[in-house]
Formats: structure tokens, sequence, C-alpha cells
């Protein structure tokens, strides 16, 4: 069992922090919310005054914080965490932060002779009570072994990221497509609605189609991840019916903004001579318009 | 076994035709492409000299065309079906379409007392050669069940759609939300790939989440669509999350137009006061921006 | 003075048709709306019971009508224009219409040995009360010159666009144009009330710039438009800036999607190595992603 | 004349500070650029250590400086203004930063005693040199009436923005709407190209519309200024057009990803009961979007 500073003690770290107890480890907690302290105390933690002194003696320094200034902050601030901590102990950051702000702030670390690596955390509170978390491990595969047996204790399924920063970075885009997703499918839900279509039929439909599964598995891997562009269902035909679509909802009202701008990326790959490439082309499109293809 | 004109003999509707031979049915066929026609021919077709002649003496009349204005002019054109169609036979439109026109197609036949149907087709061209098409069944109950046996020597699952030209939308609704999916897939990926990040790794983790599922039989059956709006995961954070990936991009080069256009949704969900609903409130404030709330 | 048959006696058509008659022109006048002809009739136009009736003896055929669906059905319908039209008569489409569709009308025209022009109008209602409409000719320079006299009887600026099928192109880039920028200019004061900013302070501030004054004839000329990308302002600090105006505009709830759609593009540019050239290099940018460059 | 601490000496601020030495004002420069210091200091100005040093017996204290968090530190990190600043000094900050920034940078000044204004400016870097910049100023009536004699040194007009942090208000707004404008006049320019039409035809059309004037000045102040919304051009008519402009380029292959963004807050505007009101509605349109009307 380990001595572990814990800092921030929200929605997700109270829970988070109440399953390391009871695991065994040793706790040291501190956020600014002195009730979210007394409730954990009330379990067995002790109470630190400041992140400095939640940090003294620990083997890991756990936060899990709202935003990257704050874990700034509480790393390198007045009465912060680097004020007391050991060389050899590990911070883990389990916030959602920006990643472009995680490498600085490993980095910053890395150069004052601290070791830290990002644990953020997939699923719901719901989860975090239970200790069935998806922990995403970024880290040299060293700080993740090390590491694995204190994140267990909060979740049941860790993931290795590959590497420092990436378990910030799998979370960025998991987030992204999730969200994004979100707001497409309302789109298509609304104009099923305005077409007079029962919902549960269009879901019987979309569940055994891209449209229900998504690409990643089922149109992308034999064809463009393969680099085979020969057409299954041609970039044309989809930026035909696509308009198709989107005349029907500006007929009925239906504002499809995500449906609107995917329109002019299609338009762009047929612009980009693409027009008769398999529709799943349409990731190597978006590669040339990021510069990343040769 | 039924006798039956069949139009179009296309990529899609020359094994369509094959198929029903197979099974024994009589056909009658038509086509601009004569090499098309010749070929049914040799397999036991009977060559039609027009639309009309096609569809002289048949139970059914099947169409498959590239779009609405053709079908318009092969049922009510010069030679068109229309004038040597029974009054008690069954049009079927297998064509994919603008939804919009098949309502106006399906009721202009109504007015002369012809029966029409629309029943389009999920999969791919190898399908439609191995007979094993997704049938999308638009029509009266009775219309579905009479042209069941002809439909099924073609497809292997027919699902019924609800009503006449509902068989149109359903397939509408699929192909957005799978053509607009696969642009915003796109996006993720090269993200993903500017990151640095491992495509499989985050297909990994996509694969537990919305992100990879979808939304429409995860996050959505217990919240939005059982009308709970209390938050799992605010649209304040879901906000604020696409806006941390939308600034990573900008930095990294990665155009995301749908992801921009995404932004902007929960930006009005927020000025609507949807800030601490739950994410699946998008599909509120979508329904509320085209006008189809209360 | 002309003998003109006049189809389409809408809110434009009408006081277009009662300058003709006022200048003296002798007019036959048809429109399905009865009530439309015979207060042209009452002016001393002659009624037509049909568009061929109509065209019939006319040196002139002017069509005023809502879509180029019924501009077609008006000529090569039943009852149409073609079935009397004189050879050396001259048609004048008015309308505003799709432009590709211009063309085939054009073609369609000509293939029958017919003759027409293109002459969509500019301003509103009042002007064609007033006789002051700004008349976008489109039509070989001697259809150009031909028509003049009878379409300065209800304008007062008439521009030679450049050939057959031009006047219908620049009206669509002119009402693209302000129809798209009226949207953002929507989204710019919204942003302006919501930051608390006298709007009359920053109509005051634009005015004198390329924000109020347009680019066509501020930034454009002497840098993109003479193939001058040196920086004045760079599209790095542009998108920067664009940033600053988004972030503003997320927190304080004003959604922006031609803004979030515009950034894309500067991203997109940087993308492409452009971020150190002149901001007005973005045309060059969208002409690239066009196909348009080499 | 005045003392005058200059902070910043860019290709913006090195030629502004330049302007007030020859206007006979007294400066102590610094940046951490120390040949644009010493260039400085060959023409009279006395360099200055650190920010601390430049501030010492200042009346004004300018600032001109990259982004927002450099202005912080410069005021208040270690060496920073704050630590010599006169109480009865004025701060002038000129930079272009965040203007939710620029609120707090203030209310932290005012917190300790100081006074600051922001004072962005426009035009370009020869406008600096020639001592003819736009002037955007931020502050109370005394503020700017205080500064306007050194002001006046660097540019020839200067516009009172109405108050503390308005400055940087107007400026956001003016680049928010000249750097969209941009991309939406390429959308435009890039579409005529591919027509085939005359540029300068079509910019002598848009010259005399709001395409090229705008519609501040033009179609807004009589209609949705003035609260009246009867259509001089409807905002179905003004959705139909887009329409046939997206749809003529998705045929040309010209990506307008604004344009498509626009169509979607029209049907939006339709969706909400609009279609018959004046286009200049957008404006009430978008308000209500960011929850700004009752």
């Amino acid at each position: 069992m380990s001595v572990i500073g814990f800092i921030g003690l929200g929605q997700m770290g109270a829970p988070m922090a109440s399953n390391l107890l009871r695991q065994g480890h040793q706790l040291r907690v501190f956020d600014i919310n002195q009730d979210a302290v007394q409730a954990l105390a009330a379990q067995g933690a002790q109470a630190a005054m400041t992140p400095a002194h939640a940090a003294e003696g620990a083997e890991f320094v756990i936060t899990m914080l709202p935003n990257g200034d704050l874990v700034r902050a509480v790393l390198f601030g007045e009465h912060g965490i680097c004020e007391s901590l050991a060389k050899d102990a590990l911070v883990i950051d389990m916030s959602t932060i920006h990643p472009l702000q995680t490498d600085r702030l490993i980095s910053d670390m890395a150069e004052r002779g601290f070791s830290m690596m990002d644990v953020p955390v997939g699923r719901t509170s719901d989860h975090a009570v239970a200790g069935t978390l998806l922990l995403l491990a970024g880290g040299t595969a060293q700080q993740v072994e090390r590491a694995r047996p204190v994140l267990m204790a909060m979740g049941n399924e860790l993931i290795n990221a590959g590497g420092p920063g990436m378990g910030i970075r799998v979370k960025l885009i998991n987030n992204y497509m999730s969200i994004a997703l979100n707001a497409l499918s309302a789109e298509a839900a609304v104009l099923c609605e305005a077409l007079g279509l029962s919902f549960d039929i269009a879901l019987q439909v979309m569940s055994g189609t891209p449209a229900g599964k998504g690409h990643f598995t089922t149109s992308w891997p034999n064809k463009v991840l393969k680099g085979d562009l020969s057409p299954a269902f041609m970039i044309d035909l989809a930026h035909k019916d696509l308009g198709i679509a989107l005349d029907v909802a500006n007929q009925l009202h239906v504002p499809m903004p995500l449906g609107a701008a995917s329109r002019e990326v299609y338009n762009q790959a047929r612009a980009a001579g693409r027009g008769r490439q398999d529709w799943t082309a349409i990731l190597e499109q978006v590669r040339a318009s990021a510069g990343l293809s040769h």
C-alpha cells in the first residue's frame, strides 16, 4: 500500500479518493472546499492544509482538477506540490485539460527533476463511485507499471495510451468525436421527425450500417486504411445524396449546419479530383487539407 | 411466379433482374443501353422496346433508375409505363431519389388510378449479385405483403418502413447520417494523427464509448429519449471540451469544419439556457431550432 | 415603338409592363392570374389567352417568372411561346433563375432557331414602379443593342454583363454575396451588442475599413489581385484574431457559424503553408480548394 | 511634453515610439530585444533595464505587446510596471488582446489603485511610421482627454469608443467583420471565376448594392434597425437564392463553407416563422439565437 497525496475532491475526485482509501492506501487530501476535505477525513484520510502539505512524504500525488491553469498553480504556485515533492515520487494528473498544456507541465516538471504522467479517465461519476472508471494512461512503460496498482483501485480497465501525453490525447479524440457526433445525430433524428418517419425504424436500419456502427470498423478498414480507394460507394454519389438530404431539410426547415459543412468537404474532395474514389477517401482529403499527405 | 416489367439495368438493376429470373419469374426488361437488355435476354428475359412495352400484362413493374426525373419520364412520358399498365398492377420504385419527389410520383399515379410503392435498397452491388440486399419497403401493409415474395428474390432482409414514401425516407436518413459521419470521422482521425497518437489506441478507446458506438443506443435512450435532461455530462462541459479540441486542431493546422459547426450548436444551446442540462439535450435544442418543440 | 409579348405580371412584372406601355410600346400580356391581366388591359395592353397568343407577331417577348421550370414550360409547353414565335423575334428572360438552367434554355431555343437573352434586374419593386431598375444584360453585343431601347423603358442603368448567360450569372454572384453578408453582418452586430459596445461607434470605425467597405476595392487590388502576397496583415495574425473573436463569442453565448467556418478556412490556409502571406491570399487558398490554381 | 514609459518596440511599437520622440516627448523604452531598444536610444530615448525601470517617474506608460499574457506579466510580474508606477500615472495598453482579459487587467490595476485604459490602433505599420494610425480609445472621458495629446502624436484620428474596455471591443468587432468577410469575398470571387464571369463586371454591379457596400448603411437602417420587418426582400426568397448559388457552386466544385453555413441561418429563420419577413430580420434571428431578445 502507498502513501498518496490527492488534490481535487470534486464530483469525480472525491469518490476516486474514497476508493483509494478503501483499498488500504494512505491518503493526504487537499481541496479549497473544506467540506470535501472533511468528508474524506471522516473516511480516514489526513486533511492537508496546502498542496505542498499533501505531497509531503508521498510516493504518488494525484491531481483531479477542472483545468490546466489550476494544475499548474497546484504544482508550481506558492505552497505548491513542488515545494515538498520527493524526487522519486510520481505525479499523476487525472484532470481533463488541454493536451499541449499537459506537454508543457510534464516538461516543466522534468526540468525540475520531477516525474509526471497523465491519466485522464473515461465514463461517468457513477463509475467513479463504483471504482469502474476507464483509465487512459499516458506515460513511459515504467511509469504505467508503477502506477497501475494505484490506478486500478479507481477503475477496472486501463489502456496504455502509448507514452507521455498520450492519455490526455486519446481522451481528447474520444471526447471530440462523441461530442460532435451527438450534434450530428440530433440533425439526423430531427430530419427523421420532420419527415414523419418512425425513429425506431430508422434505428433498425442504421443499426446495421456505418450510420449506426460508425466507419472506423466498417467501411474504412478494407478501403482507405488499406490504401484501396476503388469505389464501393463513390464520393460523387455520396455528395449527391448529401445534396438531396440538405434540400429536403431546407424545404422542411430543419437546420443542419454539420450536414452543410460536410457537403463542402465532399465538394472540396471532388474539386481535388476524388469524385470517382471511394467515399472513405474523405480521410485522405482531410489529411491533405491538414498538410499531412505527401 | 409473376410477370414482371423491369426498367433500369445498371450496376444494381442488372443483377437484381437476374435474381428475379433465377427464382422463376417472367421478366420483360427495358433499358436505353441495348447491351444491358441483351445480357438479360440471354438469361431468359424478354427484351422490351419501351417502358410501355415492358409494362404490358405485368403484375409488377420495377424501376431502378439514377434519379427521380427519369422515374417520372419512364412513368408518364411518351411510351411510358402508364400507357399500358394494368389498373391492378403494382409499380415498385427501387431507385434512390428525392423523397418529396417520391410523394408526388405516388400521388400522381394514384390520381390516374395506379398503385405504386417505394422500395429502395441498402448495401452494395456485391449484395445485389448475391441476392442479399436490404429492402426498405415503403407502402401500405397490403402492398408490402403483396410485393414481399418478389422483393425477397433480390434481398434477404426486408424492413417495413411504415407506409408509402417511408422506404425512401429511411434510406435518406441512413445515407445522410453515414455520409456526414464519414467526414466527421475523418476530422477525428486526422487530429489523432496530428497529435502523434496511435489510431489503434484511439479506436480501442472509442469502441467502448458513444464516439465509436454512436449515441442512438448508448447515451440517448435513458436520457433525452425518456425526457430526462439531468446531467450525466453537462452541455457546458461538452462545449468546453469541444473548444479545447478546436483550439488544438487550429494550433496543429487541422481543419475541422464539422467540429467548428458543432461548437456553435452547443453555443446556441447554452444561449438557450441549456448549459447545465445533459449533453443529449442537444436533440431538444435542434428540435427547437427546427420549430418542432412546443 | 415595338410589339412586345409580356409573360408574368407579378410584383415585379406588372409595373415593368406598365412602364413599357407608358413609353408607347404595344403589349400583349399573359399571366395565370386573370386579375393581373385585366389590370394591364385597363392600361391599354391586349390580354392574351396563352403564352403562344402573347408571342404572336411580337418583336420581343419578355418573361418575368418565379423559377426556371416555369420559364421552360412557358417556352416549350403546350400553347407555349415557341408555337407562335417569329424566327426574328428576341425572347428576353428577366426572371431570376438557375444560371445553368438559363444556359440550357438558351441552347434549346437556339436549336429550334430562336434567339433568347437573359436580363435579370436589380433593386426592388419600388424601382420597378419608378422605372429605375438595374438591368443586367446577358446576350451577344447585337442582342444587347437591339434590346436596349425596350429595356431602358423599365430601368435607368444597363450593365452589359459580357455575353449570353452572363446577366443571370452576375445577378447570382451579387445575390450570393449580399445574402450571405447579411448573415455575417448580423453575427458582428450581435457580438457587438453582447460586448456592450455601441453599434454606432462600431459603425463609425468599420466605415473606414474593409469591415464596412468590403475587400474588393480596398485590401485586394494592391495585393492578391496584383499577385503580391507579401504581408500587410498576415494570415497567422488574422487567424489569431478570429480565434479571439470566437472565444469571446462562445463565452458570451453568441453563435457565430459563419465566423467558425471562416476560421477553418484560415486554418486550412495555414496548413497549406500560407501563414505568413498577406490575408488577401485567402482568395488564392479558396481558388486552390476549388481546383482553379495551377 | 510628457515623460512616457514605452514597453514593446516591435513592428508597430518602434515607429510609434519614434513619433512620440519626434513630438518632443521624453521616453524610457523597454523591450526584450536589445537591438530594438538601442535603435530607439539612438533617436534620443532612454534605455530601460526592466518594465519597472521604464515606468519610473512616468506620467504615461504605453504597452504595445503581442498578447494579453505578456501585458499581464509586464504589469504585475517581477520588475513589472506596478513596482514603480506613480499612483497618478496613466497606463495605456495599445496591444490587441482578448477583451475579457483587458477587463480583468483594468480591474486588477484599479484594485491596486492604478489607472489604465485600452487604446488599440487601426490601420497598418506604414501608418504607424507616418503617424497616421487610427486610435480606438477605451477609457473614461477624463482618461481619453488626458491621453489625447500623447495619442495624437501616433495617429491622426481618435475615436472615443465609449468607456473602459470599449477600445479593444471595437477593435475586435472590426477585425472579426473584416477577417471573416475576406473569406466570404473569396467564395464569391471564386464562384465568379468558375462561372466564367468577368470579375470587373461583378464588381461594377456589387459596387452599387449591399454586396459591395455592406448592409450596415444600406439595407438595415430603414428596416430592422427601425423595427420594420415588412419585406423589401423576403427571407424565403433570399433563402431560395442562396440555395441556387450553393447548388451551382457544388456543381462547379467551388467549396463555400461560409455560404453553406449562412443558408442554415436562413433555414433557421424560416423555422422560426420569419420566412415572410424582410431579409434584414436575420439580425433579429441571430439576436434570438444568442438569447438577446425578449
